[in-house]
């Protein structure tokens, strides 16, 4: 079955709209399967340019000039990312880092809820999230309340990974918004896992604050900044717990008092590295150029495709099968993950991610991974295993 | 008189040092006057390769394995810079913004002294640490004592710019840390004026905590990371505000709790931009090489230049003439500053600061910044008010 599908891989690719996306980026090594876009997207060619470009014209050239134009990067990649999102112009910014980002609005998020001290979050979610609530919840004196479906009714705020980093399973955002706002809880959504994969639509599921992150499928560049989102309507009570200079509508003017920016500039902090954000823009435009519906129908036959060929050779995957309830990958479960990840790398040049305990993932990043490549890593895999 | 000071300029560059180390940075005009690199250091010309290698061989070639070697930067860089400010390995890290990382040491500091309930700061210190501490105070609900020199028996924290942003004026560190431990406060010292060109001795001053940047003096580029410092004698007692998974002491482990880094790691929060890092190591480490005692001697003797001819020309100067009791950089005082900050750029090919109300900084860098270039922007800066 298995060379079947090796043909039906040469033919999805044939068919490919985006195929041509692949050739965007460096390519050192054609044979290489790189099954790990959703940790570290590849390098778009343009990027290389760009920060040819920053380095020598901006920075050497124009020296402390250029701030003039670097000063609105922040606001201009956001605004560029919007749409990719679901989200409103003035209502995204990229800055610092997703853990900054998150516990920023944490803190915003308990400051609208005054008489509220729980915080919720699925004991099953990102590390990185759950220290950032653990952190703020000891130095508030605040309650952890650690369930993947909590009760709302006293909570203050709940954060969420809209797709699980472990199995792919996409948690519907409109009804998670709806149930908490019934409670009267906010809710941030974190979207490392699907900004620039699916179809994420903020507006429309009524979300009001949302992080994420942009080194993934959007190709910024490792440790690229993560990004803020604020909802218009939720925007003017947002009081920032980092108040930065980046943050205020007058920065220069250096003035006895902080004054917010009237959009999500407010959560701006210190000043920005130019350097990581050039390189996230191109990334962010190059995915908008594509068209995120074309990315997002990619994703999900890729990890259709993935789905069938490890069902065709008995591998495990605790990926949803629903198209709509999955993100860009699909994972693999095995009692010897962490040794098979290493091997797959080392044996076949098929990159994929070991996540504790007993996860293999796949990553199926669409500007970059061929159908060919996918069948590959799993035949690999299958071969390791058998 | 300006006539024989241009001589002297030119004997002084001849007998420089460090005269040879201007050729490591990359220079698009021999005729700018650059008296801004106390805002923005000049480009290394290693960074321009150093950058390619990152984006080519490490992000393009290496892909997610090279999160192995990037795993460290922070701390790396930490410890290249560490000797540059009098301080140990472990104890600095390289990472985030400066209010970001400002942020998390008063957080910190207001933890190990959970009876008092003020923050004092100089309401002329920098504005964003300004901000940063009073947006610190709201979300907790204490008091922000605003005063240049304030009682501290019941302050938990005074945070303080060890070199004035405006006047270049020098506050004695370790007069100041032993009055405030005498008192029972913590001090944290901003170093963003001072690192990389004064020669800084953390630990001789007993120094606890301090932050700093790095795009200045250091050359690490447009936005490039700040630093944290914490004594290898406090850490021990400092709980992250914001803890992040790069914080923790086994990151991949991914278990339910956070477990910290011993030494100043613990202070890590998310991932941190790759290129920013790479950039800034280089322009760490060009400092180390030419030695900061050499650095830190030419910085006196370009000041003492400049305020010299401020005063042959009768422009009127706040900065200190006790050459240890003053920074990088010197202020010239006049009510037409932002104007003729402008003018001097466009008319005489001479870069220097407007701060509010009425400062001309003339930032003097002493591995690209020549004695010629501080007598031509002070004589062209008296043509201008003449």
């Amino acid at each position: 079955m298995m060379d079947q599908l090796a043909d039906r891989a040469r033919e999805l690719d044939g068919a490919d709209q985006l195929a041509t996306w692949r050739d965007e980026f460096v390519i050192t090594d054609p044979d290489l399967a790189y099954l790990d876009g959703n940790s570290l997207g590849m390098t778009p060619r343009r990027s290389l340019d760009r920060m040819r470009e920053v380095m020598e014209s901006e920075w050497a050239g124009g020296l402390i000039g250029s701030w003039e134009h670097w000063v609105d990067l922040p606001a201009r990649v956001g605004d560029a990312l919007a749409p990719l999102i679901g989200a409103e112009p003035g209502e995204v910014v990229v800055h610092d880092s997703v853990s900054v980002n998150l516990a920023q609005l944490v803190h915003a998020a308990l400051a609208m809820r005054p008489d509220r001290r729980v915080i919720a979050i699925d004991p099953a979610d990102f590390p990185s999230d759950r220290y950032i609530v653990d952190g703020i919840a000891r130095t508030l004196g605040l309650e952890v309340r650690r369930d993947a479906d909590p009760v709302l009714d006293d909570v203050a705020v709940m954060v969420r990974s809209h797709v699980d980093y472990r199995t792919a399973e996409v948690t519907d955002m409109a009804v998670g918004t709806a149930r908490a706002t019934a409670a009267g809880a906010l809710v941030i959504w974190d979207l490392s896992h699907s900004a620039g994969v699916l179809e994420v639509d903020l507006g429309a599921a009524g979300a009001e604050l949302a992080v994420g992150c942009t080194y993934k499928f959007l190709n910024g560049g490792p440790g690229s900044p993560g990004f803020s989102y604020v909802s218009t309507d939720l925007v003017g009570q947002v009081e920032q717990p980092i108040q930065g200079w980046f943050g205020h509508r007058d920065q220069f003017a250096m003035g006895p008092d902080f004054e917010p920016h009237a959009d999500a500039r407010r959560l701006l902090i210190g000043t920005p590295s130019v350097l990581a954000l050039a390189a996230t823009a191109v990334g962010v435009d190059l995915t908008a150029e594509a068209g995120i519906d074309l990315v997002a129908a990619k994703a999900r036959a890729l990890t259709a495709f993935a789905l069938e060929c490890c069902q065709d050779v008995g591998l495990d995957s605790p990926t949803p099968t629903d198209p709509f309830r999955r993100g860009g990958h699909v994972s693999v479960r095995h009692p010897d993950a962490r040794e098979l990840t290493r091997r797959l790398a080392t044996e076949h040049r098929v990159v994929a991610d070991f996540r504790t305990p007993d996860l293999i993932r796949l990553g199926c990043s669409p500007l970059t991974t061929r159908f060919v490549d996918v069948h590959r890593g799993v035949a690999a895999l299958a071969g390791l295993t058998n």
